[in-house]
């Protein structure tokens, strides 16, 4: 495998884990400074925006389980995109677990030998619940 | 203006006045034939589902009003990526108009000469219509 290739999976790998172990500041340097994350219904956001929500999901204890599918890499130098299929289950003290699932369409940069996310699209919807939660 | 990023933003205006007249052929003639789309809620589908939709919308004499809003052109030789911000308006006879908004993430390629949509995540979210409709 490229060896691009195969520091972009890595990438994926210890944002999953960072995210699930609720290091913010990890998940954080995996991002380039200018990234622009995109979800819908809502305008484009941040770095600055995604360290407060992660920080808010940490003051509120939210757990994570996620599973991240890579459904194609290509790179261009320094430049790639990667799409995946992700599935996200988030949960809080008292309330019922939320699990989301959909693609995402990423932007990756390479500065100083370090792959970046860059931009993403974030297609995630709310997966259908066990009947009888509220 | 780099002439790329000046043929990038002809297909854009070409896409959205090929839709808006209802001719799908030459949206189709826009797109790579190993295109995919991404949207919240639905698997990734690729070039042949996107013509069905097209068809099912003439036979439905589906109306469109559009505008595209090019936030983002960044391009690496016969490679590039665009970020949009989209608004659609859609009306059947005798159904209320729906208006869908929200950004876009498109992947693009050069082949022999021209450019072609290869990627394209579509984030438009319903925007709320005035009471009373139903």
């Amino acid at each position: 495998m490229h060896d691009d290739e195969q520091a972009i999976r890595q990438l994926v790998d210890t944002w999953m884990a960072a995210t699930k172990a609720g290091d913010a500041k990890a998940v954080l340097e995996l991002m380039a400074d200018d990234v622009v994350f995109l979800v819908p219904g809502a305008p484009p956001f941040g770095k600055a925006r995604f360290a407060e929500a992660a920080t808010a999901r940490a003051g509120a204890e939210t757990t994570f389980e996620g599973t991240s599918e890579i459904q194609e890499i290509q790179v261009f130098g320094d430049w790639a995109f990667m799409r995946t299929q992700l599935t996200v289950a988030t949960a809080q003290p008292g309330k019922p677990a939320a699990t989301r699932a959909g693609t995402t369409l990423s932007i990756l940069v390479k500065r100083d030998g370090k792959w970046l996310l860059a931009r993403d699209a974030n297609l995630l919807a709310p997966v259908a619940q066990a009947a009888g939660s509220s």
